[in-house]
């Protein structure tokens, strides 16, 4: 490290920033991401699904054409000679690349990994540049609906265990379809657009809706056939779904449906599960099933939108696949509007991280060294330990012991040590007892407590 | 998703390679990666370590002037509006950062993330372009060798627990410092250039390196008093600084070397860290204590290099932070190699993954529905199944069984099924029972034999 030019502490005061959009994790942060990221991976482990990773960058040929309109908030990397390389905008499109390089047909996988989006950052609703995906796909041929509903069990399965109140909105693109294009004659072409406006109503009343529908040259009657369609809701998806059959009789996709309820009744999961026709998310590459979870209790007025959504894709994965094509059923979990969840619940329980169980202290005249053998002793017995090596008032010691979340403090005393003493402080209980300083004896007495 | 232009599959072969000097990670890859990170993380929280995160990339200033010559090996991201960033080359400047940026004095934190280089790539020494370290570092003021002593511990503690065979080689940059500019007279500017020299010994005979420091313009006279200094070698750490003690009497920085010795033993280390007066790092900015860990065992031969480093660096972390220095000594895993071991490892044992306890298999005319009912039940209480749903071979249900690492095999028989009845095999074992078909039952058992 050459010593450089920047002396001034002004300059070095403008170093100091994060880039836009991006920002550091503190320890308290990390010790709920990690909890949590542990908790969602054991759900996807039960299922038997495997880990996999993929670069942060690559060629950029991989990403050109394929992210349509938000193509151009791809993070290129600058040409320094070699490839053209870019960065990557979600975990899809890689996972696609990954199935045709490593000649994939079938897998059951998760990806945990950061993305980079050049978007409008927006810290309250946990927009970031930089941000985590969580993805979960079951790829390759299944019997109709199977790979649906296990998908749909997988992330209601993780939002209880995340202990979320929540629900999932449950639709097909296929009856969207048949709803807007067979049956109120709109065009094809104008399906994604409207599409996007029905995707309003959640924020926005159906008269607003209504108006944009006109203004995209809808007449009265196919906004009527739409409207007659949305509205079809009830909190039971049998009873919508006996609502469709009597709108739409005959129709085949509705017999898809009905299995899928029926798998999902099987799998103990209708009550988290809700068919709504009103659903219509950002629709351009799924194919079948779509679905998207929000939260129904308190923290519903957060205002976060949705914390998991997916659907079946059965184009995509095989884009870069010879000859085959690879149906796929999965979704992303919202981890950053989580995180948010879950760190906001931490600071209103204001409980300590317990960051180590056995803090070591002195008083008096006593050296390093011996502080540093006890704490070697139980680090070698898997006992999570800090030590207090500057001379500070006891007070202070046990308040820094508290603050790092231990459950004991263990007191080397200059005159305890001359009997071969040591003090145990509980500090939870706030009780002590002298022990003798032999080390086996207070690992033992340490370990049951804890 | 737009279909696109790239329709030919002579152009899709193209699309489906990784940026040069990257990889995919696969499932096997991952689980071991998965499971050696968090063998390694256990060991830096039982020392009260806590763990931080910084992004991916950062403003380009942070990294300007930061790397020297290595400079040139930063990926920067293209100009595409706004700042100008680049992408981080380890995780020691932006700590450096993050210190400021948090206004912290004192943390004992460690890190795990992929760096890059654009570097010439070699994948049997494990060299990529992206790849992760995995850094340790006691930052703050502490009494004279008490960091340096546990960042010791802590890696040999990270070494065992990994069950590797190695050596720990140290030294002081101090020490070399002396016995370079104050015993063998050179000057201050070819102190870098020496090092670098020495440093190839582990690798060179000694008269190459001679004729390396003849041309480098030191004399006989210099050269000899530096073989001198780095012949002292012994086993033992005490013997060498007796020796050290002969040759350099009255020098202070013995006396710390000789307290670093003192913590070692009593930590119980001392018998896999030795004092090498030859060992030189790459040096520019170190200031004190330097290690470097080797195998030493039949894996040795790999050819792989060290396997941890680091040492003391005061001058570098207060290096964004207005008035103040913050010491710190550290080091950084050698993750990639060590994961390169364990898989190697992992391939000769032949064992196979466990990436299922249970499978749920069928014979005859058996409903998806029914498969997925008991999943269902077995997923909800936390034991880790995947269900075959395809009609292949009972072999083969078996084989996948056996492929996935799974214990037990429950078969739903479409005759035993009107008994109310299912298989269960003990795949281990090869033995099997029929169960009534009743779930806690099945839960029951299972539980027990896992």
């Amino acid at each position: 490290m050459s010593s450089s030019i920047l002396k001034s502490s002004s300059i070095k005061s403008q170093l100091i920033k994060t880039a836009k959009g991006t920002r550091d994790m503190l320890p308290d942060q990390m010790f709920i991401k990690d909890k949590v990221l542990s908790q969602i991976k054991d759900i996807f482990k039960l299922h038997g699904a495997v880990e996999i990773d993929t670069p942060v960058f690559e060629r950029r040929e991989v990403f050109q054409e394929r992210y349509g309109e938000a193509n151009k908030l791809v993070y290129n990397l600058d040409d320094q000679g070699g490839e053209l390389l870019s960065m990557r905008y979600d975990l899809t499109v890689p996972f696609a690349r990954f199935m045709a390089t490593h000649n994939i047909q079938k897998i059951k996988r998760f990806q945990i990994g950061k993305v980079y989006r050049r978007d409008q950052p927006n810290q309250t609703s946990g927009r970031y540049r930089e941000f985590y995906q969580c993805d979960y796909d079951m790829a390759g041929q299944y019997k109709p609906m199977v790979a649906d509903a296990e998908v749909l069990k997988v992330f209601c399965q993780q939002l209880k265990n995340l202990d979320l109140k929540f629900k999932i909105k449950l639709n097909d693109r296929r009856l969207l379809d048949y709803a807007i294009i067979e049956k109120a004659l709109c065009k094809q072409e104008q399906f994604n657009s409207i599409c996007t406006s029905l995707d309003k109503l959640d924020k926005e009343p159906w008269e607003s809706v209504k108006e944009e529908l006109k203004l995209k040259g809808l007449d009265q009657d196919q906004i009527m056939k739409i409207k007659e369609f949305i509205d079809i809701q009830s909190e039971s998806s049998v009873k919508t779904l006996e609502q469709l059959r009597y709108l739409y009789p005959n129709n085949k996709i509705l017999d898809e449906i009905q299995l899928l309820i029926r798998y999902l009744e099987e799998m103990d999961c209708q009550e988290n599960i809700q068919l709504d026709p009103s659903l219509a998310r950002g629709l351009d590459y799924y194919t079948g099933m779509i679905f998207e979870a929000v939260l129904t209790g308190e923290e519903r007025n957060l205002g976060i939108g949705s914390i998991a959504a997916g659907g079946r894709y059965d184009n995509l994965l095989g884009y870069f696949s010879k000859n085959q094509s690879i149906p796929s059923a999965g979704g992303s979990l919202g981890i950053e509007r989580i995180f948010n969840i879950l760190e906001d619940r931490h600071k209103k329980s204001k409980s300590i991280i317990n960051n180590v169980d056995v803090i070591i202290g002195s008083m008096g005249e006593v050296e390093s060294l011996q502080l540093m053998r006890l704490a070697s002793f139980l680090w070698d017995n898997n006992i999570k330990a800090d030590i207090i090596h500057e001379k500070i008032r006891f007070k202070d010691q046990i308040q820094q012991a508290i603050s790092k979340g231990a459950k004991y403090m263990i007191v080397l005393g200059e005159d305890e040590l001359k009997l071969n003493k040591v003090l145990i402080k509980n500090l939870n209980e706030k009780s002590q007892l002298a022990l003798d300083f032999e080390k086996p004896q207070i690992i033992e007495f340490i370990k049951k407590g804890l």
